[in-house]
């Protein structure tokens, strides 16, 4: 299959929908909704949404029944994004190429455009076309607990408190886990639940999920060290400077992304059980690790 | 009937289920869950999910199926307190006679815990137990309408856009039905959903909640001017320092008095087809404009 043209074929078909179901950018009070348009359409790559629709397609499921869930998952991210820029949090002035949303719209708005990014983006989930009730309220519950303090947001904790410390390499795993890996394994889990996945379906998409979260935050660290900015839109070597714990730091360069392809093998791996629906699935592990940006 | 003592018993009931619902004091990370408790026990007056309570009451529900509704509720009024009262916002440094979030942790952890808060709201809700599942995601999908960027946030940007300037009635009066009334509708409305309330009940407890929510409003600006510091727990007279808009600014006191007084009257009009299970909203209408807090 041609995963860039499935990739690009996804996102045209999120980037639609998150235009239907968010206010428009000039609608009243019009600096929040500017910030809100500002941030969710900055050219991301839209991997959690095309998430959950590959696993929603890995189990025959129906796309519409998961687009709306998909769409409100990338306003997640997008707010943890905004406040993670935020200058009393990680203080970055880029993102994506551009001033990051605090440094385009003031501090006040990019708190409030954040928030308002993910209370839409539970609008948007409990709305969900189509899908089974029970079913979407199981993803919405999923949603919050992943992107809650035990998931993404107690990562984002343990992440600025090892700041500039000696961290202990389980400290550098639970960051990674938590603030990148719970909200891709939730991407999957969604888009599963929304599809009626059968018990061992959600199991072994639970642990393609759990490999391919933990190998895209290994590429992630490798691209801080290697890539360059004009690749990855943001300031490489970040991490380093502000004094992160990361997997190159640990381990070097080369073992890490040795342990990143072994993490995309196993996600593979545990969709043995699928047949071609979900090579998208297979297809993005793959592409986890060799990306670029 | 005997409010206080209606109070009370609420107030114990909802911190109980709260303490259930919410992840311990002590659950790791320890410094987000440790603001996260610090805010939202606080003493706060509850009213938000009273009000949740009691129009379930109206309408024949059972207590149960909207208690966790309740808590999800008071969790996103507690968000938007630590968020409004950070620096880059109001940059108040005392609420409820204890310094704010950020002021006892640290802004970043105020950041997160508000946003941890809001998703475990959303958690919450939709795991709320008993009540059948499409009244839940209709509940979900009108408090995060109500909490979003065009309600409660739309309302607290206009707030923020419009201090210092001078601010025509209808700005505050949008800044009024947005910041606080929202929110306070949402608590009737997703009370009344969750106990199955019929369409003309509905319709009724809307008309409730827009003149109380607008009440309670008005009866906080008149509380910023007269109340003292020691009653209300924080320092009065903040409106005028900020040069925020008031109706007080507009009217005077006497004229504010009167038209809280009104509303509140007004809202006890609209329940005039319920029976004695409405006496509790009837007297929080009573309360919202004598309360000194």
């Amino acid at each position: 299959m041609d995963l860039e043209r499935y990739l690009l074929e996804k996102n045209g078909i999120i980037n639609k929908r998150l235009e239907e179901l968010l206010a428009k950018k000039d609608e009243y009070p019009q600096s929040l909704h500017a910030a809100m348009h500002y941030s969710l359409f900055a050219g991301g790559k839209r991997l959690r949404p095309v998430l959950t629709l590959a696993a929603n397609e890995a189990v025959g499921g129906n796309m519409e029944d998961a687009l709306d869930m998909a769409c409100a998952i990338e306003c997640v991210h997008t707010y943890s994004l905004i406040h993670d820029d935020l200058p009393a949090l990680d203080d970055d002035d880029l993102r994506r190429g551009r001033p990051t949303c605090h440094k385009a719209f003031g501090e006040a708005i990019a708190i409030l455009a954040g928030d308002a990014l993910l209370t839409a983006a539970f609008e948007m989930a409990a709305n969900s076309r189509g899908a089974r009730k029970d079913a979407v309220l199981k993803a919405v519950g999923e949603l919050a607990r992943a992107a809650g303090s035990t998931g993404m947001i107690g990562g984002q904790v343990i992440d600025l408190e090892s700041e500039g410390k000696e961290t202990a390499f389980p400290v550098l795993e639970y960051i990674h886990i938590h603030k990148t890996g719970e909200l891709i394994l939730a991407s999957i889990r969604c888009g599963a639940v929304l599809g009626n996945a059968k018990e061992d379906e959600l199991a072994a998409l639970t642990r393609y999920g759990r490999s391919a979260g933990l190998a895209f935050q290994i590429a992630d660290d490798i691209l801080d060290v290697k890539g360059s900015s004009a690749e990855t839109g943001k300031p490489t070597g970040g991490d380093k400077k502000k004094g992160k714990a990361t997997y190159p730091a640990f381990v070097g360069v080369a073992e890490s992304g040795k342990r990143a392809k072994e993490l995309a093998d196993m996600a593979i791996d545990a969709l043995k059980g699928f047949d071609k629906n979900a090579d998208p699935l297979r297809e993005i592990a793959r592409y986890i690790v060799a990306r670029k940006k």
